[in-house]
Order: structure tokens, then C-alpha cells, then sequence
């Protein structure tokens, strides 16, 4: 009994995506779900990308409280819907179909979709998005591809941020890049330091050939 | 109709954490519920306090997948239980349950309970624990008190981890303060380093404290 309304969130769930993917579709945007512990740096990511992708881009923005990351964005320049979803650890997909209403999706080549900082249940519930990119930290310790294998299993890429803390802390590449290799990764994987912007070439091509041609 | 659902899940749950305390409190061992972000230092704190503790303790450790955790302390020589919790983004009370059958509660005064990394819902998730202690590392940054208010405010100690971190990372600890005061927080709270073991003995005095005497 209680399964099948777990199962029936799921469907219905997954009909909300489809439904955004389809909006998206129609504008010709492609959206990118951002997903990292809270830390990891999504928003910083954002900041640092934002300025320098040469493609125009949209924000939604996810957090459970305060509007903190959104005001971020907007010092940017670009435009953003903050969703602030109280409890929930994930973005609901039915609040990212209705923050589509408050952008101009056809001004925005690229929906860029912070999620809510945790590596669980974001990885399983699908917002429509065309492509999931994982994003960890070096301080967080090289053993979360294998402790969360979904997420990086799914993802279309992968960012390793922070990579001016690497004489720091400890960390080796070659075991994330191992991990990845287990959990059937075919992810694009980039490290870059958000803070000291090295790194972010790569990244950025990534992600702007990920817009289609308008 | 699914409210009802959820709200029998909730009451089930807390059904459960009391039969937990009662099989604790029966045997004078007081549980210690941390919860922390991926990537926090929880297992790192675990392994710099169980050997300078001075008071008997067991482990329970929460995962994904995995038995990385408990293989690093059982190498402590500390009895371990592992749950691996599959996709919850939460040790369920129900499991903690059980994993008291695998632990000698008569000698652990302590009980020492990792929960998965995540902010949010193990927060909301009672377990049965008598403590619940919030674990922030300075590299997730020093907004993190605000943007998970329901954790920080119901936390009875917060441990800011990763002190040797400060000089590579931006993080006021002040920020982290005057936060702590806005949710209402009433938590001691340890500036420390795992790694390098400053700021550890306050932490141990706090902990070692919480054990009742025999």
C-alpha cells in the first residue's frame, strides 16, 4: 500500500519532468542540473561561469531557506528564480515547471538548475533537465563517487572543484577517476578552482556546447 | 490522503526512536547522533575522538553503500555496526533498532551514531539518540547555519571542523555565530581540526560528559 503511493510520486514525478522538457524543447533552451553536497560550490561554479560563458544563460535556483544564492546570481546580471522548498532535500519538479513562468526562455540558450545541496535525493528525481552535472569538492575527500555511486553514475559531468585546496587537504584524483571507472561513469570530468578560475576553459567549452544553435 | 500517509510514516518513526531510547536507557548507554554534510569530517572527528575519549564506546555507522566507514573504525579497535541505507538519504530509526542487537550496549557507554551525509532530512529523522550533534567543515562555507536552519537549531553541539582549513578558505566564524544566535540555537560549540587535533580537548570534555556514570 504505501509503496504504491511512493511508486505513484514517482510517475507523477516523472510525467512533471517531461512536461518541463517539453516547454524547454519548444523554446529551444537546454537546462543543466547542478547537483553537490551544500559546500561543494555550486554557487560560486555559477559566478565564476556565468561572466565568461559566452552564451546566454538563465538561473533557478534551489535552497531550502533564504534567497541568499539567488541574490548572488542577480549581482550577475542574469536572470534568476529563487525556489526555496522548506523541508525538502531536493527540488520538486512540479516548482522547477512553474519557476520556467517567471524567465524569458527565449532570451536564455542555457537553464541553469542549482539544485538543493545534498548528493542523494536530487541524483533520483528528474526535473526535465537535458544534462546532470555532479559537482564535489577536494575538501570533501575522494571517496564520494563510490559512497554515492547513483549520482555520479548518472551525471553527464563531472566538476571537481576547489583544486587550490589540493596541497591541503587530502585527496587523490586517481581514486575519483578509479571510482568513476566502477560506477560506469561516461562523464566529462573537469578540475577547476572557482575561486582562482583555474581550470574553467574546459568546463566552459562543455558547457556551452551543450546550447543548441538558434 | 497522502498527507495521512506521511504523517503515519512520522509517527511510526518516532514509535521507533522511543523503543530505541528505552533499549538504550535500559542499559545506561546514551546515544549521540551526528549529522553533517558529505565530505564534513564526520568519520575523520570519529577517528580523532574514539581513541582519546576515556569512556567506552560503540559506533553506528550510516551509508549509502559501502563499508568504508566502519572498516576505518573498526581499525580503532571500537565495535561497529554498518547500516547501509541503499538510496535513504537518512538512517531510518527502524535500522538503528536493529543495529543495537550487533552492539554489547553493557559496555559502550556511548553510542556514537554517523548518520548519511546530508543536511536536511536526518535533521527531522528522530533516531532515539539523547544528543544530536551538527558537524560543518569551513570549507562548505559560513552560510550554511542559515540555509539549514532546522539542523543548526535543534543541534545540542555544533562541531566547525576542519579549523586548518581558515588561512585557504573564505569562512567568518563570526558569520557562523551570529547565525547560530538567528535560529535560536543554544548548542556549545567546537572550533577544531580533526586532522591536526587542535581545538579537540573541549570537544572531548563536551562528549565524554554526556555518558552517565555506572
Amino acid at each position: 500500500m504505501e509503496i504504491r503511493v511512493v511508486e505513484n510520486l514517482l510517475r507523477a514525478n516523472e510525467a512533471v519532468a517531461m512536461q518541463t522538457r517539453a516547454v524547454l524543447d519548444a523554446a529551444g533552451a537546454v537546462a543543466v542540473n547542478l547537483i553537490g553536497s551544500a559546500g561543494a560550490g555550486k554557487t560560486a561554479l555559477l559566478e565564476a561561469t556565468l561572466p565568461r560563458l559566452g552564451v546566454s544563460a538563465a538561473v533557478i535556483e534551489g535552497d531550502l531557506q533564504t534567497t541568499r544564492d539567488a541574490e548572488r546570481i542577480g549581482r550577475l546580471g542574469t536572470p534568476v528564480v529563487q525556489i526555496t522548498t522548506g523541508k525538502s532535500c531536493h527540488l520538486p519538479p512540479q516548482l522547477v515547471l512553474r519557476a520556467l513562468d517567471g524567465l524569458d526562455l527565449r532570451s536564455a540558450r542555457l537553464v541553469l538548475i542549482e539544485n538543493v545541496g545534498n548528493l542523494i535525493c536530487p541524483a533520483e528525481i528528474p526535473l526535465g533537465e537535458h544534462f546532470k552535472v555532479a559537482v564535489l569538492s577536494t575538501a570533501e575527500g575522494d571517496d564520494k563517487v563510490a559512497k554515492y555511486p547513483m549520482l555520479f553514475h548518472l551525471a553527464d559531468a563531472v566538476v571537481i572543484n576547489k583544486i587550490d585546496l589540493l596541497p591541503h587537504v587530502t585527496f587523490s584524483m586517481d581514486r575519483v577517476r578509479d571510482d568513476l571507472r566502477q560506477v560506469g561513469s561516461k562523464a566529462s570530468v573537469f578540475e577547476l578552482s572557482a575561486k582562482t578560475g583555474a581550470g574553467l576553459e574546459a568546463w566552459l567549452d562543455w558547457l556551452s556546447g551543450r546550447a543548441r544553435p538558434r
